[in-house]
């Protein structure tokens, strides 16, 4: 819980890292490019602190947590003993191998750099770096320290040591790494995402249901059990004799399912037409804002909901182990 | 909040319904083929009476709703004087058809009859029938008094009128009615289920990722989102201008990713047994049961954080609206 982490790249993803794992105990290194970047972010920060103070997230004092984090006067001093270094600069190929070469003569050995890159993998801007065994995606969901999972994608150079020693660092700091074997177009998260997207698209498109309908089969129904157990686990708990007995009576339904939607387009500008008028008579365009608020409110109520039944749940389990 | 409403057969579902309607002050008749059925259930359902009574989630004590709910001798005395029949029988055309046929000499004039099928569309089984332009299928989601979504779905003959007093009835009694227009296999939620299982299983099949990592990017992940808004709201409040401007940037993207994943293919034994084995070990098959009781009480402790922050989300809008 001690050590040095740099956050290089320090926009609304880097400054949420800084959080994540400042909260943990670590010192925390902002580095922008952008002359103010990282002062700008400072603030949000702490902003960001406050609420999850009020809203009892913290163990410590927000002015604790935040003065663990300090902004490097340049790229050197922000990796200078660094243990770990999560790269969160734009979401662009030429950008990310620029920001990986000007590391290069920085950073320490064997410290681990971790990119928030939500789609593009690894190996298309770390091959032409020195430490590109100790590179990989570790690409979180905003904001990370309420939406813990991160994914950790390694390049076909990335050492096994290199994702151990990164899942193993996003356990301590509290969040749910989760390990893919090979680069694959849109992660894990984002392939279970579009998926369901292009379906409830499709839906809407067709005039099957309206936006506000397909919202709703989520949020009052699948999203219930989503949100503390996975699709597997779900399905496991569904049928008598768990997974295999649910895959044996159900696997030919949801294939024919799957396969009635073969279909697939780039949303066309009726389409989007569409959902933008059925979104807006739900929620007018000025109230976007105010309604991200909310969901921000929201998670961290979950997550604090969440907490309670994971310590209550611990309690069972160390109740059971007595008996 | 009165009138009576008779479930035509009662197991795990049926039960679940005769919470879900007395809890709202329906009074409830239950009635079932099988001799000694109606009565299992109804023990079944004064315990989770009782369950929710702890967990605070009814507002009066449990043996009052319960003494709402009575066993029927026969069908003419359940379907006697009722607003809505909820049909909750075996899922399978041929039973369907008759128990429909069944309760034709029986029925009220204006009476409604939803079916709890979960696929099976009602033009199947209510083309005999001479009220079947009051039947509709009205598919909910286990327990239907935890999970609020119920998926309308009229066969041709529905008239408007039955789906919209049906609509209704469902948002009387606190349910989350979503309406389709048209029958489609697996209507609204196993299409979308079953489009994210499929590239689930498809990723674990392919070595990808593990059952476990699956499930950790939608519980600690996705899910935790999609309890409280559907996709379309997730999207909408994701890019500055909203939903429109989202999918202008990442529609693309979406469907790169949907169509890399064309193959359709009923699950094997292989990728069975995988499942099976992952899944064992995280649970074993003799925790089943332990664990779905800790999947109940988990959704009851969901309900009422759920139920909490919607009264907040309310007081502040009555707030907003005096200020």
């Amino acid at each position: 819980m001690s050590g040095k982490i740099a956050i290089v790249g320090v926009g609304l993803v880097g400054g949420g890292w800084a959080i994540a794992f400042a909260r943990a105990g670590y010192r925390v290194a902002l580095f922008d490019a952008v002359a103010g970047g990282a002062l700008k972010s400072y603030g949000v920060v702490l902003e960001q602190l406050a609420q999850l103070s009020d809203a009892g997230l913290l163990t410590e004092a927000p002015e604790t947590v935040g003065a663990r984090i300090s902004i490097a006067p340049d790229l050197a001093s922000a990796l200078d003993g660094v243990v770990y270094v999560q790269e969160s600069v734009l979401e662009r190929v030429d950008v990310k191998r620029s920001v990986f070469k000007l590391m290069e003569p920085h950073l320490p050995a064997d410290a681990l750099v971790g990119s928030s890159s939500s789609g593009i993998p690894a190996s298309l801007y770390t091959d032409h770096v020195d430490f590109r065994d100790r590179c990989l995606v570790a690409h979180p969901v905003n904001p990370p320290y309420l939406v813990p999972v991160v994914e950790l994608v390694p390049a076909p150079w990335t050492s096994r040591e290199a994702v151990v020693a990164t899942r193993a660092l996003m356990t301590e700091i509290g969040q749910a790494p989760i390990e893919l074997t090979c680069e694959i177009e849109g992660f894990v998260l984002n392939r279970l995402q579009a998926v369901l997207l292009m379906e409830a698209w499709r839906l809407v498109e067709a005039g099957i249901a309206t936006v506000e309908d397909v919202d709703l089969t989520i949020s009052q129904g699948l999203g219930l059990r989503w949100a503390f157990m996975g699709p597997f686990e779900t399905i496991d708990l569904n049928a008598p004799g768990g997974v295999a007995d649910y895959a044996r009576r159900l696997g030919g339904l949801y294939c024919d399912i799957a396969a009635s939607t073969d279909e697939h387009r780039v949303w066309g500008p009726e389409v989007i037409e569409l959902v933008e008028i059925q979104r807006r008579e739900v929620l007018a365009a000025a109230d976007l804002d105010a309604r991200r608020g909310w969901r921000d409110r929201r998670l961290m109520a979950l997550a604090v909901h969440k907490r309670q039944m994971e310590q209550i749940d611990a309690l069972e389990a160390a109740e059971a182990g007595r008996a």
